[in-house]
């Protein structure tokens, strides 16, 4: 295994790392949490690394400011890799990420546009697009330079749809490079596809088919992406073996679900502050059954249908009514882009609705909570009898999976069958479709009037399955395929 | 070609004669336009047959009254079948027609939702979906009872999505039927088909898959038919050989695109009506150069956005001002759908804006005509300059092919990339991104500032594509296709 001592060099839109300055004028930094940071400076450990990214925050920049390569060592305690920040003019950053990376191919992957109406390209989409392409390319230089500085040959991991030119860019400027690039996303099919301008399309799909490795997080997402290949001139596709030839080069499409990192969510969740909110909560509840939701408040995630369904439910089952509770968290999301604006406006005032038609003055039907609290959430997560996760299409979907290893009553985990987590878990949930409202309000009342033991058995399967496949496990099949490319190519060489 | 005496048994939602009652009390017919009509009364030629189609008018319902048995032999110069029509009780047809047909299935195979608002799935889906499997059942049942009625084994051929289910019920009851289907529409890819309930996503899949032939417009409708068949338990899809096994049969994937009867067309287009009513055209054009549209008021025909791209033209291009006349002649369509209604206001409106906007006293931008008028368009075919397709998805378009061979100017046609017709007419059209209203804008000021011989080699090489094609050749290469069968399976019994 000696190629795990080559250097792994990371980019992503967002970095591990936030900064701030306090008010004695020092950059703090706060680490990001989830799974995936976890996984890829794990990935980093011991080979070293650098990991590029843009800067977010105004504290980002400083630091850029403060260190004018942009370059600082971060050190935890089993990790030591370099950060790279690229400080992007605003105007050009918000063309590449708000207008075609949450605007544009965001809407497209998840099948989100009211096609009759929307989109309509024009002039602004071509410079959007402009910034996009100028991004991408900063990106590529930046780990080119990063990569040359190496004692041997690097690995990129490149992540996600903000960076899709970036493997083909890159590998125009170092021919031999190994790169893999993760899609975290849902992946639209072909025919969608043809939904935004050719020469997008054509440049994402090239650009990603720059990569060595193509991952996914479901096989419906990666069987899309081969399927539109079939339309890129040249390309060559092989479902079966999920591969694409291109320019001589072979490209392999590979399925890694994601997972969660469990042992720092429960210490989290074991710790004093979370006990407290727990308590609050439990009181809140009363005797009530509780529906839990936690989300981005993002158009993917169904919000809406998952109150009507709630509404539909308690209609049919008024027994019910006075015994549940419904709790959504739901924390603030892109709202420089209009659609989330009204969306968040939409679910509020349907939420009241229901309220004002099926509460009384005892029992308020839904409480909705938007702000940004992950101590929230991780503790909510102890509490519910129902886990709604019900998305309209996503990538994966980490709640699905945080709810169940930190859930302490046998809770039910009620799950769309379009997202990417479905395909793991599917068997110990509720398998929901998420635009048939009647079907999600039978599948609430199935939850809470479910046996015990039906109940116990679900819930641990499930805390099983996501056990068993934590985010090191993710980073090293991806890290394995990379080491079978090059193996491939000493051999060829 | 003995095979060609077999009977031939047609079944489609709308039958090929429409009746009425006259001031007299008695019944008149007449005689659908279209390619399609010619296609299959052509299949039934010599061979004897029967149509079995909904009826749709109160003169429809009154014919079957008339005939017990709901049938009548039609006879023209070279055909002589039988009409079998069935009364449906008019709410079991709202919920076949109006909701499931044409408010679910259509709005799904041309991806038509605002799927973060849109469809909600609730109780009233599942009461029209039973109208739906009452209605095809009753289609199947009706078609067996004819087909038993034939003096040798028939060809079933059953037309389009309001039809879906026919194919197995009819397999139920025949199980050595010779069954062909055919999709005149677009064909969602699997993840958006998705969107739908899961039994009747599943139903229609197996319905189609009841056939032994089922036939589609274009590469890109029958590959996302195959796809979607992935996920039909027990189904095993062979994508590269373009079949499906199911249940120990073998069901073909064929593409057939339909093309148009040109003859009548240009005999119509000769006529003297059609005559005079070019020559008010053409004073009503005066020395402008014109843009036409001629289309249904249908959500998937993109008319809003063609009027953002002609005002887009007009702003870049303020020279043409008053030198251009854009002509949309819309026939309405499917108002019972509330999306169909708001969707005629929008279009008007927006006409209206830009009007208000660019035109002045002398010249209007846009002329909206909305109401039924065949002979209307037959006529401006002949004196368009540019001929605007632009469905956000399509099954075919037959406009695109109608223009071309009326057309006197050597008017240039542009079309959307994401219809069938643009597979077969694509290399002498302007072919457009139909979202993208920048490249629409641009491909209008290409159309009218394209020199003459470009014009002359396009307009030529189109109106020589579709008259490669007729009818006839379409019906033909599907009664090959069942001919094979057919033998196969004589081979093997």
């Amino acid at each position: 295994m000696s190629s795990r001592t080559a250097p792994v060099l990371v980019a992503s839109n967002r970095g591990p790392v936030t900064f701030r300055v306090d008010d004695a004028g020092q950059l703090v930094s706060s680490r990001g949490q989830g799974g995936l940071v976890t996984a890829l400076t794990g990935a980093m450990q011991g080979a070293g690394g650098v990991w590029v990214a843009a800067a977010m925050s105004d504290g980002d920049r400083e630091m850029v400011a403060r260190h004018p390569e942009g370059r600082i060592q971060v050190k935890s305690d089993d990790t030591s890799y370099e950060l790279h920040y690229l400080d992007i003019p605003q105007d050009v950053f918000d063309g590449y990420y708000n207008n075609i990376s949450n605007g544009l191919l965001w809407f497209a992957h998840h099948y989100l546009w009211d096609t009759v109406h929307s989109p309509v390209f024009k002039e602004d989409t071509a410079r959007a697009w402009d910034d996009y392409v100028q991004v991408n390319r900063e990106f590529a230089r930046t780990l080119a330079e990063e990569g040359a500085r190496q004692h041997e040959q690097p690995t990129y991991l490149v992540q996600d749809y903000h960076l899709s030119l970036v493997p083909r860019m890159l590998r125009e400027l170092q021919p031999d490079a190994l790169i893999a690039h993760f899609s975290h996303t849902a992946i639209a099919g072909p025919t969608y596809l043809r939904i935004i301008p050719d020469r997008i399309r054509d440049a994402v799909l090239r650009g990603l088919l720059g990569a060595d490795v193509l991952g996914f997080h479901s096989e419906a997402w990666a069987e899309n992406f081969l399927m539109s290949c079939r339309y890129v001139s040249g390309a060559r596709v092989d479902l079966g073996r999920s591969r694409v030839v291109l320019e001589g080069r072979e490209i392999l499409v590979r399925v890694h679900p994601i997972s969660i990192d469990v042992a720092p969510m429960r210490e989290l969740a074991a710790s004093l502050q979370a006990r407290r909110l727990r308590q609050q909560l439990n009181r809140w509840r009363g005797n009530a059954r509780l529906i839990l939701r936690v989300d981005r408040l993002e158009l993917s995630k169904n919000i809406l249908r998952g109150f009507l369904a709630y509404e539909t439910f308690l209609r049919r089952n008024p027994t019910w009514k006075g015994r549940v509770k419904f709790l959504a968290l739901l924390s603030p999301s892109r709202q420089e882009i209009p659609e989330y604006r009204i969306y968040s406006e939409d679910c509020v005032r349907e939420a009241e609705r229901i309220n004002a038609e099926l509460g009384s003055d005892e029992w308020t039907p839904i409480e909705v909570r938007i702000r940004e609290d992950y101590l929230g959430a991780i503790s909510a997560y102890g509490l519910y009898d129902v886990l709604m996760v019900n998305p309209v299409f996503d990538g994966m979907n980490l709640v699905a999976m945080e709810g169940p290893v930190l859930n302490r009553r046998h809770g039910v985990l009620m799950l769309s069958r379009n997202a990417g987590a479905y395909f793991r878990l599917g068997r110990y949930a509720l398998g929901v479709n998420p635009f048939d409202v009647e079907s999600q309000a039978a599948a609430i009342a199935e939850a809470l009037e479910m046996p015990e033991d039906e109940r116990t058995r679900r819930a641990r399967g499930l805390s099983r399955l996501v056990r068993a496949n934590p985010p090191s496990r993710w980073i090293r099949l991806q890290l394995d395929d990379i080491d079978r490319v090059r193996r491939r190519r000493g051999t060829a060489a």
